[in-house]
């Protein structure tokens, strides 16, 4: 087995790449190559383009990818497989060969099915929890990944028992660009004190549809002032999303994965709701997944 | 006091005029001339271009206004009265000259304040309720207008006691038109059997932020179909409005307060709630509210 690993975090808005010798990061490079940033769609351009010099450097080096250029949008479309899921069923690489010659594997998105019988899936995120996955932790931790389609994602042991996605940030943000709540806004500074309104909100009656509407007529009296109605706005959007989500929520602290601003957003309303919170960096945690799947999967040696 | 009357509704969208007659619609026109279609913001040409034939043969009629022709974006404004609001202090309206010396009285927007301190407004809709505030009955009736912007108004006797707003319509525009909610979205059909579910997954656990995120999931699996995820992401939507806006209502039926299709909708939503409704044409309360309001302005005799 190698040593050497070429790891790609490969995602709708970024592409960000991880050459790995003995274990550790040797180098990384990022480029605002997203499979929606692909010009073309010409997914194997751009991967040389990239990653043409470590390629070539390190012949035999096997490489993984993780997110959504799995999916039917992206390269090569890698199947979900359904939760419970445990690493040996996530290590369970799509492998297909490039046109230029190089065999790459894909770690396949997951699918859940609620308890009423609805769906969910996921592509990318599971890879930033897998890591943690620790057959020495029987407890069942949950992982909050924020983002555009936020991830609350529930492991115990070596197994991802199940997850629920909250639309928060697109609907934040097809809300601030999109809606009549965007036109009093003003600014892009983040308003703590906004925040908390917005996330004391949250708890009150009436129901988000409501309280969305409030952003509005706060903006309009000027209770709340338009240098932070986007914060207050986030606050309820957050606010609701974590009260929802912490209803059937293991007990223990909550585990943000994500980086800067969003995690303290996050940490803030689980706080607000009664729930510890530590924060692991996202990139990170994809390094470590994608690593751990790498060895599972026996692509590399384990350190 | 004049027997003739000249009455509109000059929303957002559209503009609506009724000539009255000894208290009767004598005559209807119709424009998509609201607001934000007057060209150039030229507010009197375009009273003039669709009534000017009215003003001239009755030079004498009152002229009453109601709707976003009276907020800030409109030909003058009125300013909000406060809730609660019995009709003697809804017919205190907003009188001002067009520059061609016509006397134009305008209908005033409502606020309220909810118990949280949080602010709302309406403008237009008051004026669709008004017209049933009745001195003779003391228990509080809830009325529902949906639309854009729904809104739920609580009138007992004379008295507008308070309303309360959710951006349901705009949600759904927003969501369908900018999300990735539409892009597997196809067809404009209702589809009854995916409203159904929609309102039923309202009631499950999880929140909106994470049921409107199954929309994308039911479709991605085949489990609604795409002719009818527009229909179940309207069910969600008005399910989770409708369950909100119930948790303090008064007893018994709800009155809705609109047109067609999405009354229909509001009364399913309502009945899966357990609650009656009885349904009333948007227009024709509007009708009734304007001549109340003229009537109680004195511009008009009662009937």
């Amino acid at each position: 087995m190698a040593s050497e690993l070429i790891a790609v975090d490969w995602g709708t808005t970024n592409f960000r790449a991880f050459r790995f010798e003995a274990g550790r990061v040797a180098e990384r490079r990022e480029a605002p190559r997203g499979i929606m940033q692909v010009p073309g769609g010409d997914f194997e351009g751009t991967f040389l383009e990239q990653l043409g010099d470590w390629l070539h450097a390190a012949p035999d080096a096997p490489v993984i990818f993780s997110g959504m250029i799995g999916s039917r949008q992206g390269w090569s479309e890698a199947p979900y497989v359904s939760c419970p899921a445990d690493l040996s069923a996530l290590a369970k690489l799509h492998r297909f060969e490039t046109r230029s010659g190089r065999t790459v594997h894909i770690v396949a998105g997951l699918s859940a099915v609620g308890p009423t019988g609805v769906h969910d899936v996921v592509r990318g995120e599971e890879t930033q929890v897998v890591g943690f996955a620790d057959s020495a932790v029987v407890e069942p931790r949950l992982f909050c990944l924020p983002g555009t389609h936020a991830k609350w994602v529930t492991v115990s042991g070596e197994t991802i028992q199940g997850f629920a996605t909250a639309m928060t940030g697109e609907v934040f943000g097809v809300l601030s660009q999109h809606s009549i709540l965007g036109r009093l806004m003003e600014g892009d500074q983040d308003d703590e004190d906004a925040f908390g309104r917005g996330l004391e909100r949250s708890g009150e009656a009436g129901g988000l549809l409501h309280h969305l509407f409030g952003v509005r007529a706060e903006g309009l009296f000027g209770a709340v002032p338009v240098t932070g109605l986007r914060s207050y706005l986030s606050g309820i959007l957050i606010g609701h999303e974590v009260r929802a989500m912490l209803n059937q929520a293991p007990e223990g602290p909550v585990t943000i994965v994500g980086a800067g601003a969003v995690s303290g957003l996050y940490a803030r309303a689980l706080a607000a709701a009664g729930k510890t919170a530590e924060t692991v960096d996202g990139e990170a945690a994809a390094v470590r997944g994608l690593c751990t799947l790498a060895v599972r999967a026996g692509l590399i040696q384990g350190t």
